[in-house]
């Protein structure tokens, strides 16, 4: 069963049910409305409905054919399908190449908060086609970039020098430059989320930037993209790093001027009120006892050491990092 | 977070959150309304808004306080929530203790079938009081009874003696004879699950008389018991075993002895309609290719062997079984 939202299946989710057919496997389409706003329990009631009507048994296996919407959406349906059957992720768009596909996070978003409903569902297989990157248009493409500066931010200073040297081919997407940048970030993902599969400790590096981009995007009422959040993100934890970790103001500068040159945000958008921002932090997974726990670099390449590399930050420290993104 | 129905809560959900609390742990309690037809999606969701709105973290765990309902319902939110807390099953009720609380089986019904959205969640403990079995009514105390017999005819002969031979003492709930058999079927099930927790294999020894039993509680609109209707299935697919793996008649005699003795349904109810049951069946989860699967006893005490203890069993064979049951 291939899942794919409305947008992609025309471009890869239908081509590929093709393909499948004429190699004699019973295949079959379910489509969803695209957008993060389906991204719901509902939507996934409606795909079960549809597996029910299709009769889908425990022999068969999901495909999720999209961006990273579709993998989170479709990877619970497989999750849950049955009490589970194999799920194989076919990413078409950047973001969902170099992050979403790879870890086994699955989830839906609640009104009160994105991915709160959701499973660890390792995928059986990963199937990154650079071509489908030809026909993502360039916002995703840009947001997609987001993830690959964190990517970089937290574990590789060597591959955060070769995007800055990279500008010019990366954002004319030459393929040789994409393809060594698409599999750097995924051999990097990789490696993390092998060695804590359920996200037990150190896995938490991957959640740089991500604290405050969950918060964003939900006080923004979803209208700001997952890419331009983290990007915001990214600057606004940098921020706090840098007064509690030992983050160097150089790092934290270099950060922002790549995002920059990448195309993405790096300000605080005006019409979002900081206090909301706050207050949407703590209804984040990563909180304990009620506060909200941030992963952290120490500078550029490396995050916080140890089995647990996030701390809690006060609303405090997060304000201040907040305004000083107003200027 | 103590999870319980309308109709446990007041026995042993609320006062278990009092000890919790005089114990200095943060306790709350969440109820959702008592019956099988409530274990859907919809449920979870209202469960899942109320611990949103008690801005459960991750750091919290669920406790199922109830039947069987309440473990496979409770079990599935806390698989889910924040992609998964720690589970705690206290079963209230008999088919809890010797069946459902065990083996980290979690699910919701769907429209089209029973069990169709869940996840494997194993428990971090289970705790069986059996006191609590004090409180349960007769009706659901003789269900649980199906469980323990079909636990003895697929894998101890011995106990399956010791019931036909404990049936006085076993009806009055006295209260070491209770805990013998209970610890028995606890033991049993425990040994299968251990060896296959995904029921990749073996462990679908457990399904015997559940392929009929899931068809006939559709069938029936779920007014039939889920316990009546493991009732009536063993005797169905005892039948069926007798055509298929030389199941000995005589067995068969005894086992439905067994469960009329203990005031257990061994008759098809008139109104329910063969072919009807017969075409539910292929919705189960075990089907493969479109056709139902039965997990099978050679003879009282034992399963069919190997990996696989399951075969197909086609519409005349089910019907012939179902047919014998009229007399």
């Amino acid at each position: 069963v291939i899942i794919s939202d409305a947008r992609v299946a025309p471009l890869h989710g239908r081509p590929l049910a093709r393909r499948l057919r004429r190699a004699g496997l019973a295949t079959r389409l379910v489509t969803f409305p695209a957008g993060e706003r389906y991204k719901t329990r509902r939507t996934k009631e409606r795909i079960e409905d549809d597996l029910l009507r299709l009769e889908v048994g425990r022999d068969a296996a999901v495909l999720a054919v999209g961006g990273g919407v579709t993998g989170d959406l479709a990877g619970f349906v497989a999750a849950t399908w049955q009490r589970g059957i194999p799920l194989v992720q076919v990413p078409t768009s950047l973001v969902a190449m170099v992050d979403a596909a790879l870890g086994g996070k699955t989830a839906v978003n609640l009104p009160g908060g994105k991915n709160l409903v959701g499973s660890f569902h390792h995928p059986w297989g990963v199937y990154a086609d650079m071509e489908a990157l030809a026909t993502l248009p360039e916002a995703p493409f840009r947001e997609g970039l987001a993830e690959v500066v964190k990517t970089a931010a937290i574990a590789d200073a060597r591959l955060f020098e070769w995007l800055e040297g990279s500008l010019a081919p990366v954002r004319a997407r030459r393929a040789a430059t994409i393809e060594t940048m698409v599999t750097r970030c995924i051999r990097i993902k990789r490696g993390i989320v092998e060695r804590d599969p359920h996200e037990a400790g150190r896995r938490a590096v991957l959640n740089f930037g991500h604290t405050v981009a969950h918060a964003l995007e939900r006080v923004s009422g979803f209208r700001l993209s997952h890419g331009a959040a983290v990007a915001i993100g990214l600057c606004v934890e940098a921020g706090i790093a840098c007064e509690r970790t030992g983050f160097p103001s150089g790092h934290a500068d270099r950060l922002e001027r790549l995002l920059d040159l990448m195309g993405l945000p790096t300000r605080l958008p005006p019409t979002l009120d900081p206090r909301a921002i706050a207050a949407a932090t703590r209804s984040d997974k990563k909180r304990r006892r009620g506060r909200a726990r941030y992963a952290l670099p120490v500078r550029l390449g490396s995050a916080l050491p140890g089995h647990d590399p996030t701390v809690e930050v006060d609303d405090r420290e997060l304000l201040r990092a907040l305004a000083a993104l107003r200027r």
